[in-house]
């Protein structure tokens, strides 16, 4: 059982996800989850190819000189893609090992050939920001025009980043199977019928 | 409880609708039923007011000639405004009467101050074509692309009265509380989990 999640900015797609793996009893991985498995896959991968591609450098000293030339760092698309690319594996390699709710990082494009449950969560403006400001940390709350302008930003760019990456549109309803309006709902509520909906559904 | 639905034709988001409401036990309305009741109201209250406007003509027989010219007929949108006025009034009603579920006919938007729970039922062409060959009558099988045509048209019509009557555009998520994709789920189980879940936030 794939489930993938993609979600407006303070919407609670992230609670929607954790309360279903925990109700499912399945793994769990998220945005910050999975760049963070990519980046240390990458580094490790560049590690070792730069011992390994380094080697006959050290051997032939008489190239050393070109160590001095600083590599020209990819653009920086470039590095968005390699990131994007790891993570897709990532992602792939995750939903082979076990069942698991994934959210963001284009997932349910990522995995269509694992069929997965396409779920997409929104809310009113109103609601995403009286939810912001719920969860702000003591000291660091923001004006609800500030709140505004982030979430239209961040969800700006989550809309360019899956609008890049995949032949779709970011939070059309036909790429989804269910697409969940968070505002006059309990996010706990709607957690436990949706689980035992799956449980039925992939029994 | 109060629960409208809109749908893509050949969805099958009547029998959603028709299945919450024997889950729930409550009353089930859709566009034929509505439009049905609408129009006898309105044939009744056309013959009262005929009845009264022509006493006056039979009492004054010398006016006879009169009813020799036809009435003109009141231009189409004139109507179906009417009609439309007609049936709000009755999806009011029947709303304020007891709980239920009413299928179409703009009901999300008419009967916004009653908070109805407002869900979209969608689903991929080449589904929605499955589902009217299933449904069709022996000998009145459509061909594939009859139906596809067929389909585009009819929601091509329900998209234009729902953005003619509402100031929404129909069948976009954020007019909804959820949106249900029913290519790739089974009707009769999301329907007892959705039951389930309305009942909880309802209680």
């Amino acid at each position: 059982m794939i489930i993938t999640i993609g979600r407006e900015f303070g919407s609670g797609g992230r609670e929607i996800g954790r309360r279903l793996s925990e109700e499912l009893e399945i793994a769990y991985y998220d945005q910050e989850i999975l760049t963070e498995i990519a980046k240390r896959t990458l580094l490790s991968e560049s590690y070792v190819r730069q011992v390994v591609e380094n080697r006959p450098v050290s051997a032939f000293p008489i190239h050393i000189g070109r160590s001095l030339h600083p590599i020209t760092p990819p653009a920086l698309q470039d590095q968005n893609n390699l990131i994007y690319q790891e993570q897709s594996e990532t992602i792939k390699d995750l939903a082979k090992k076990s069942s698991c709710v994934i959210v963001g990082r284009c997932a349910d494009y990522i995995l269509k050939d694992f069929n997965p449950f396409r779920i997409f969560v929104y809310a009113d403006m109103e609601k995403k920001v009286n939810r912001c400001k719920a969860k702000a940390p003591k000291g660091e709350e923001l004006s609800d025009s500030q709140l505004v302008k982030m979430i239209k930003s961040i969800d700006k760019n989550r809309r360019k980043y899956y609008d890049f990456y995949t032949d779709l549109k970011w939070g059309r309803r036909e790429n989804y199977d269910l697409c969940i309006n968070t505002s006059n709902v309990e996010i706990s509520v709607i957690a436990k019928d949706l689980a035992s909906f799956l449980r039925t559904m992939y029994s």
